[in-house]
């Protein structure tokens, strides 16, 4: 059977927001309100999943779980005036209680770097209590100018991740930056995310950081879509609190911060990377039902009926063998309509069960991923069902990286670059390592700057703009 | 042993205060902003899991977890005049997005009818889409100006469970309604928190609801705590979205609609009603740690090591049960120190182990809730423990019942009730069922009218006020 990607990959935009809006994840553009979302049942579920697998991986890494309030006040927010500068034209504000006008504006929080460091100010006096792991997931606001896109660019991001740590050494901080990207890494590939992970250049850091990690992962479209950031913050934020903490030779010093994000983006760029022209492709770990059984009515009532009770029980089976599993009941729909709208939600099995299915003793499954239908004898259901559930994760997994790797280039000129980058992906240029040239290259291309790559390559040709010889590669691409 | 429950009777407030703080459930009143608090990580797992439990009683149930904006725009807010009536001086606005006013104001959600009431006009069209039932758990904001307290009266309640439901008939929704309460009864009966369910009195109605149900609990102090409500709203939601459904027939007809809520309350009174003067004492079911080891150290250095690696051991057993189990390690404190901390935070059995338990192969056990010690061997650890966390159960359950039932009065006269009200508590008073009789009644004792029981009662005295014959008894109380 022939896998499209063409409206996938040609009308992405189009392609999102059909499969969030007819595959019930996501109700976008109706509300009364720009850049907001509604995750509904289905995409509740799937998000709620992803949430599962990232909390384990922080609790397994010694983070705790905590939350603050949704309110920052304006004088807590301005303590670090790099990071307010960052954020200045984004920040709600509310500014009414009732009829009242407050003393102080209240912002909705656009992160929460600020009130964690300082409630960390009251809570930690010495390096004995030192690290502290905190993370929250939470709501975050950002008055975005710029065009919204449903759980891509939002102005209320409903599942923000933020990690907070806090440590006694500039190199403890520095190894929790390493922790950080490792778990991410753990996180992007039990989901087959594929990702590149960038050191983010001095222009496009976080707003109080001293150094900024990226990953992005490629749409279908070839624009990059950052997925996760991880900041090494430095004294920034402790220095603008004044909050020193007890060093073991009795010394008081600033303590040293990390903090580390992840998003709604996480969603978006699973149900997009793994799709097709028929719909979402669920990635079975996650998927709210890995098995959707349609039952495929006879003329005879009474084999309809037969047909039924097979399906309920091999449903009970199913879900025995903990295996989410469903059955499309509705009698008001074919069983080909049935097919079109499981499609487009990315089922990863389809079990069909007809007259004929029923004398065998047996169903016929059908893979989301390839397509490809397969008789199955109900004694060897549960076995086959786990091992295609397997093959699908990895068939996924390996396709996606398959095709993100095709779209990483290399050019040794500008105009290469402009060339390849008309059909998206990533390009990395050889460059001396001067800002200066970076924003040459940025300028140039009317692409945007995604940083060097974690672990330098080194390369021998030269500079795209100076000429000199080139110290790493600097990555480009057009972005989300 | 005797179970002091001075402290936590007579200064009911200020060991609430004590207790979140000290035993690190929350922390409240130093982050700059009044009426609002932090989840700590030992809190916050707490919350997580009552959170699970009321989960899986709604999901059981067909309800359906969803996720709407935190920002309601002001015309939508206000399109049904009662509701917005009741919330107006609560409201917090949004008017400004960076440095530029908004075009239109933006609602903090103080609950979320209005925004669910649209967007199911855009989702449901015919009767057989109906019954829907939807939830989601939600921070909401109050301009509270009453005096804030933490977990009971906030501007930013972070742990609202909001159902809401959407029905043919009036007949249906009056039945989910009675579903609710039925979920309810069984949530608070899992967590041992005992309550009395009322019908609230016309003036003291959600506003927008034809009726309310309320679930009442009594703290320490004898004030009553409302920690659930159940709404039936009728069509006046739907009316006011001008919102119709094809009937059966054919016609159209505004469908009617149900809310019910709880909030962070429930966690209040869940570790106020079980504690006592040395702290609280948590429910086992949902005890963060259920079992804390404290190794009691030997002069002897080898005799310490042998006895932490056989803690190492008692804890992995326990683990490997599914107990939730946990070893304080910390070299810096007394055994004393840490029987203290540990009593405040409530973990329901304390395991004892010095170079004695070692040699004989036992440990010995402390209960929580009676303070009674035991000496177990080691080979009847998992039974006694599961005995013991279930014993502490039924005990807590058990002795919140009595003394809440010991709190519920009856009195003929106004004069009678007010004594009692002296004391706290509940108190019922026969009541002819006119407003005007139960304002006086309310105006009179300076309590707060709770409504009629869910199941009337019939008797045979005379209303307080007029004199007339009783249809019913009317509650007060002082209350939260």
């Amino acid at each position: 059977m022939n896998i499209k990607r063409e409206k996938w990959s040609n009308n992405f935009s189009e392609w999102f927001d059909w499969v969030i809006s007819e595959g019930e994840f996501y109700d976008y553009g109706r509300y009364p309100l720009k850049g907001v979302g509604i995750w509904l049942p289905y995409g509740f579920k799937l998000r709620q999943a992803i949430i599962d697998i990232i909390r384990q991986l922080l609790n397994n890494t010694g983070h705790e779980e905590v939350l603050f309030p949704m309110l920052i006040p304006e004088g807590l927010l301005k303590k670090e005036s790099e990071h307010i500068k960052g954020f200045e034209e984004e920040v709600y504000w509310v500014t009414k209680g009732g009829s009242e006008d407050l003393d102080v504006k209240l912002s909705l929080r656009p992160t929460s770097e600020a009130a964690i460091t300082f409630m960390e100010s009251l809570w930690i006096k010495s390096y004995k209590q030192l690290p502290k792991k905190y993370y929250q997931i939470v709501s975050i606001f950002r008055y975005e100018t710029k065009a919204t896109r449903p759980m891509i660019r939002l102005r209320e991001v409903t599942t923000f991740k933020e990690a907070h740590t806090i440590h006694s050494t500039f190199e403890d901080a520095e190894n929790q930056v390493k922790e950080a990207i490792e778990i991410y890494k753990k996180f992007f590939d039990i989901l087959g995310i594929p990702y590149l992970i960038s050191q983010r250049p001095e222009w496009d850091k976080f707003p109080g950081a001293v150094k900024t990690y990226a990953f992005d992962t490629i749409m279908p479209d070839g624009k990059t879509l950052q997925i996760g950031t991880v900041h090494h913050l430095g004294q920034h934020f402790t220095k603008a609190f004044d909050f020193k903490v007890q060093k073991a030779d009795g010394t008081l010093d600033y303590p040293h911060q990390t903090s580390y994000g992840i998003s709604d983006r996480v969603i978006a760029s699973l149900i997009s990377l793994h799709g097709d022209d028929r719909g979402s492709v669920l990635f079975p770990l996650v998927a709210p039902i890995q098995v959707i059984i349609i039952p495929i009515p006879s003329k005879n009532t009474d084999d309809t009926n037969k047909i039924l009770e097979y399906s309920e029980n091999v449903k009970s089976q199913l879900i025995s063998a903990g295996i989410r599993a469903n059955i499309d009941k509705d009698t008001e729909k074919t069983p080909g309509e049935k097919f079109y709208i499981w499609e487009i939600k990315g089922v990863p099995i389809r079990v069909e069960i007809g007259l004929r299915e029923v004398q065998n003793s047996s169903v016929t499954l059908k893979r989301r991923d390839t397509l490809e239908s397969k008789a199955v004898k109900l004694s060897e259901l549960i076995t086959e069902i786990r091992k295609l559930l397997e093959d699908i994760e990895n068939n996924l997994k390996s396709k996606a990286w398959e095709s993100f790797n095709k779209k990483i280039f290399y050019a040794k000129t500008v105009e290469d670059a402009n060339k390849i980058l008309e059909k998206g992906g990533v390009v990395e240029l050889p460059w001396c390592g001067d800002n200066s040239c970076g924003l040459k290259i940025e300028e140039l291309t009317n692409a945007k700057v995604k940083g060097i790559p974690l672990e330098s390559k080194k390369i021998n040709d030269s500079c795209v703009i100076c000429k000199k010889p080139a110290s790493n590669v600097l990555r480009i691409a057009k972005t989300y």
